[in-house]
């Protein structure tokens, strides 16, 4: 029996769960919740078409591999929405814990590459993870605005924590940033705040 | 107006619709029939550990992309069941009308190249494509013995079907279609021949 590739279809088997873990930002259409292999899959398309927007040069397939991979520990860690303040105090150490034991189940080579990936996507310090970190905040804005703002309306989110968790958003990204601010972000925020 | 960006984002918009087309296929815990976007999210991972199980050597980002998008056509042309042989009759010419209508939302150079990625993985000539196709062919065995060969008693799928369709599946990599077909396809030939 050769281990190496029983470890690896293990752990290939194991991230099927991925795709129970559901978002809070609706489909284009509106129908359902998108899950989160569903945006992990989404987010790697926009970094092979979008990836001359980047603001420094990248690589790619390192930043493909980091978006696929970047929520896979939500199958343990669940998905702490972005705008849940009290999950979000927590969300940190339950992720790490949740990364040691996943990525536990490849080979020990594979395992310490896939954490440290997860990890430098985390850090957010690489142009590779700054792009990322761009890529993962703007494509629920869009399709938050294709829903004409749905998610944030259900929520109760407010303009100052939009702006608050966009913080670092342009360091990926100045065009995209400037893109999804303008074309899917403000337009929602006015209408929210006229309507509280 | 930066043209090229926004025929990029319409497109990125646009195939957020592969996120509803339904595949036969049920997750590993059965709960549901998984869509084109989680399955392309599960190849493209599997091709990033598995790759050094592929036959040839092959440009990983080169197969990740093409796994990726591979049905994105899908769209259009909806997905034909493997095992639908009616729908797979037609399936060649809709997919190639559906593949230029879609592409074209594109700037000309990225629908050209990946009009032609996508008939590379159609064409399934080389290294990548051959793995891709590998890759495409076991995953949804691997997720049908994990629900105990449920996929193809639900569609009456027979063991000369199946082989069949896996003529060329060892051509990507010996080693994968070996393990597929002992541990993930042989098990459920023989309990549906005695059900039959």
């Amino acid at each position: 029996m050769d281990e190496r590739l029983e470890s690896i279809l293990a752990f290939i088997k194991e991230i099927d769960k991925e795709k129970t873990i559901i978002r809070q930002t609706l489909l284009a259409d509106g129908s359902r919740k998108e899950t989160d292999a569903e945006h992990a899959w989404h987010l790697a398309i926009m970094a092979i078409l979008l990836k001359d927007y980047a603001n420094e040069e990248i690589d790619l397939l390192h930043t493909v591999e980091m978006v696929l991979m970047h929520d896979l520990i939500e199958v343990y860690a669940g998905d702490t929405y972005a705008y849940d303040e009290k999950g979000n105090a927590t969300k940190e150490a339950r992720e790490l814990e949740a990364a040691k034991k996943q990525y536990s189940i490849l080979p020990e080579d594979l395992a310490e590459k896939y954490f440290n990936l997860w990890r430098e996507f985390e850090e957010g310090a690489t142009p590779e993870a700054k792009f990322a970190f761009t890529l993962d905040h703007i494509q629920p804005t869009m399709l938050n605005h294709a829903n004409n703002g749905a998610s944030w309306l259900e929520h109760d989110v407010r303009a100052q924590q939009v702006i608050k968790r966009n913080e670092k958003t342009h360091e990926g990204s100045e065009v995209l940033w400037d893109y999804a601010f303008k074309n899917w972000i403000k337009p929602h925020i006015g209408k929210e705040l006229k309507e509280k």
